[in-house]
C-alpha cells in the first residue's frame, strides 16, 4: 500500500493542492509542545476527499469512464466525486438523502453532477443506488472502502511528513477510516517510530470499539456534531490497515470539538468543520497529551452556516 | 519614506510573521482575472497593526521605553501596542471606550497591558489620555498618523510584491490611511506602473471625499460594519502620501462587504474581518474591475462572534 500512496501522489500532481501547514505560537505556548496543522480545509472542494476520489476515478478503464460513476454521500465525498468527474470529463450521479442542506446540493450540482434524491424515511440508499448503477453500468466510487481511495487519502500524511519530517506523533480524524488507514501506512512507511493516533468523537466511537475488540463493531447512527464521522463502522479494507499501522484510537467530547472549532476560527482565523477539528479537540481537552512535535491533520472546512452559528453561540 | 519601509522590514524580521498569499481557483474563474490575497489576518494579533506598532515602539529611546507607552483604541491597534510592549518589556497603558466588547478587553489585558476604560457618554478620550500621559510621561503611539507606524504598515505591500512581483493593481483597505499610505509608497517604489486603489465603505467615504477635494474632509462617525474604517478623517501625515502615491479611491456597499466576508468564510475557509474584506467586496460588486493580476491586502481577521453570526445569518 505504501508504494500505491507514492503512485497516487504522482497522479495527483497538478490536480490536488499541496495544502499549507500552519502553526500557532499561542497554542504552542499553551500546550508546551510544537503543533503543526496540515490544512486539508484548503484542499479543492474544501476537504481531503478530493485526493481519494481523484486517485480512484482517474484509474478507471476507458470503458468504465465512458459509462460514468455513481456515489452516495451527503457530504464531502459527493463534491469530490462530482468535481473529479467534471475535471476528467466523466458523467457523475450522486445519490443524496432528502435532508441534505441546500448548500451541499447546490455545490454538488455546481460541479455538474446529476443528483438523485432519495427519501430517508421510505427508501433504502443501497437499493436506490444499485438500481441506477445496474441500469446504466455506472461504477460505484466507495467513500472509503476502496484501495485507490485509501491510497489517495494517504498522500495527505506523506506530503505532511515531507514538509515536517521529524514529527513524533500524528493525529488523524477517523470516520470510515480511509484517511486514518492511508495516513498511518504513509507515516509508518516514512518513519516507523512515529506514533499514529486516530481521533473520533466519544458519541461515534465505533473505531475505538473495533480496535479494542479486534473485529469490526457497528454502532447506531450517531448525532455527533462531527458529521463526517457519523459512519457506523469501519470498512473491511480500512480496519486491517488500522489494526496494523495505528498505535491508538482516542475519543473526544462534543464540547471539546466545539472549543476546537472556535479556537481555529477566532484565534487561528481558519474555518474548520467539526470532524476536521478532532485532533485539536483531543489536545485541548488533554485526551491526547501534547509532547514534542505533534502533527494534526485538519480533514476539511465545509461547515454549514447554521452549524457555524450554533458553535459561535456556545 | 521608501527607505524607511526597507529599514522597517529588517527591524520586523523574526518578530512579525511573513504572512501567506492565497488564491482561489473558483474566484479567478468567476472574475476572469488572477487575484492574490496577502493574508494579514494571519499576522500576530490577527492584523497588520502589529507591524506599525513594532516599528514605532522598538525605535523609542531607552528613556522613553523605560517610561512606557500609551495608546487609545478599542481594536487591533490596542492589541498590537500591548503585544509589542510585552515583547520589548515595556509598560503599556491602553485607553478603551466603555462599550468595548469583552473579548477585546480580555485579549488586550492578556498581553499584559493596563487598561483604562473611559465613559464614551461623559468623558473625552483625548483628555483622559493626555491626563494619564502627562502624569507618567508615557509616549503616545498614534494608530496611523506617525511616520514609523506608516513605514511599518508599508512592509505589507513590500513583502507582497516580493512574492508576486508583477501585480497590475493593488487594492488596500483605508481607515485612517496608515496601511494605504505605507503600501502605496512601497508599491510605487518597487514598480511605478502598479495601480494602487484605496477601498473604503460607502458609509465612511471620508478618504474618497478628501482625495477628490484635495484637502482632509472630516465626516461624522459611521456605523459601517467595517469597524476598522470608522475613523472620521485621514491624518495630516497619511493624506499627502495618499495624494501623491494612490491612483484612486473606490467605495463599496455594506452588502458587498458582507458577501465578501461570507465568500472568505465559506469558500476560502479563512476568517476575515469586515474591514479586511473591502478589496474583495469591491471586486465582487464590480466597483473595481478585475483585470490581469490583482493584489488584495486582507488587513485582519479579528471579528467579534456576534458580528460573525449576524453575517452568517444574512
Amino acid at each position: 500500500m505504501f508504494q500505491e500512496i507514492i503512485d497516487a501522489k504522482k497522479r495527483l500532481q497538478g490536480f490536488a493542492h499541496q495544502t499549507p501547514v500552519l502553526t500557532s505560537r499561542s497554542l504552542n505556548k499553551m500546550l508546551g509542545a510544537e503543533v503543526f496543522f496540515k490544512c486539508e480545509n484548503f484542499q479543492r472542494i474544501g476537504a481531503f476527499k478530493f485526493r481519494g476520489a481523484f486517485n480512484c476515478i482517474s484509474q478507471l478503464s476507458e470503458t468504465e469512464q465512458k459509462r460514468g460513476v455513481i456515489a452516495f454521500s451527503s457530504g464531502n465525498h459527493a463534491q469530490a466525486v462530482a468535481l473529479v468527474s467534471k475535471l476528467l470529463g466523466i458523467k457523475a450521479t450522486i445519490i443524496m438523502p432528502s435532508n441534505t442542506p441546500q448548500v451541499k446540493l447546490d455545490a454538488t450540482r455546481g460541479y455538474g453532477a446529476e443528483i438523485v434524491i432519495y427519501d430517508i424515511q421510505s427508501e433504502d440508499r443501497e437499493i436506490v443506488t444499485a438500481k441506477i448503477q445496474n441500469k446504466h453500468g455506472y461504477t460505484l466510487i466507495a467513500p472509503f472502502n476502496n484501495k485507490h481511495v485509501i491510497a489517495g487519502q494517504g498522500t495527505v500524511a506523506h506530503e505532511f511528513l515531507e514538509k515536517i519530517p521529524n514529527l513524533n506523533t500524528l493525529l488523524v480524524p477517523c470516520g470510515g477510516g480511509g484517511l486514518l488507514a492511508g495516513s498511518a501506512v504513509a507515516a509508518k512507511g516514512v518513519n516507523k517510530n512515529i506514533r499514529v493516533i486516530g481521533i473520533e468523537p466519544e458519541l461515534a466511537d465505533d473505531a475505538k470499539q473495533s480496535f479494542e475488540a479486534g473485529k469490526i463493531v457497528t454502532i447506531p447512527v450517531s448525532n455527533t456534531i462531527a458529521d463526517g464521522t457519523r459512519t457506523t463502522a469501519l470498512g473491511h479494507m480500512t480496519f486491517p490497515l488500522i489494526q496494523q499501522y495505528v498505535d491508538e484510537i482516542c475519543t473526544t467530547t462534543e464540547q471539546a470539538i466545539i472549543d476546537a472549532v472556535k479556537f481555529f476560527l477566532l484565534r487561528m482565523k481558519i474555518v474548520v468543520e467539526p470532524s476536521g477539528a478532532l485532533g485539536l479537540a483531543a489536545l485541548l481537552s488533554k485526551s491526547v497529551k501534547a509532547q514534542g512535535k505533534v502533527g494534526v491533520i485538519i480533514s476539511g472546512g465545509n461547515i454549514d452556516p447554521p452549524v457555524l452559528k450554533q458553535i459561535l453561540g456556545e
